[in-house]
């Protein structure tokens, strides 16, 4: 605890997971005045037909 | 915000989720008196070996 | 299965939640081809400080 | 209602599921004092780039 | 991780959750083949105004 | 879409909140290489009796 759940889109890589981690983990750690070692992260990927913004799906938004 | 999270199983079409998704932002965003444009929706998909129901997998209810 | 998990702000009457998730439901139940009594409707409650859009709290953005 | 949703790592077999979900929905019936059929669970996988733990994915800490 | 969500109404002892927890986080341990210091439950409550099953409130439904 | 949920312990102010939904939804922003506009923060709030580590309630670890 705490767990922090990002959901988003599936195309990043690695890299850029790895540096997102790091930093979100950092921030939630000082905001919680925790140790970062407490600090779970999940990300999550929902393709753009699984995704509805507005009423419509993402791949009908573009 | 709002966001609202649909998770089902895996086999509904692409026109079954953009249907859904247009009527549930509909409900949701008259619900709570805010744009159609605020409201986000997730679909996710669950094997029926992932999920629990009464005890059983789904794969050993049928 | 499935479950609807609405997230939004605090101040919608029983009413409200009454029609919304008896249309939800319909809705949701039509779309993966299940009976009505298979669905089930979270909805959540988030402060307005609590919520973060477009990198402010919501407090911040009225 | 209630709803366990298990977040895990993805190497579990069926065989596994099945008992994990048996029990855990014993557990959770019995701890809310209802019948064993109101318990859905939902069993979720995350694969080693997508867990970040103590700032790092799990990828990175083994 | 692993991460369990479990989402139930409001009316439980810290006595049954200290059970519900212990019990819970042992069986998701071994099923995972992980140390249970790993395991993190959260115990989320939801008013009977606030969950709909079978496209009705759940203080509908009694 | 994004959409981050921060489920922590409830004692944080408002101005942690702003700076950590500030902070979190730039480089949730950045990583996924879109406007910040799109990012949707959820801090959610979980009392210790609530919260399980390693197999225990927060309240009995301490």
């Amino acid at each position: 605890m705490p767990v922090v759940r990002i959901s988003g889109n599936p195309n990043i890589s690695v890299e850029t997971k790895r540096e997102m981690v790091k930093k979100v983990s950092e921030i939630v750690a000082e905001s919680y005045n925790l140790p970062i070692e407490t600090i779970t992260v999940l990300i999550e990927a929902f393709e753009r037909e699984d995704i509805g913004a507005g009423g419509k799906l993402l791949i009908d938004r573009d």
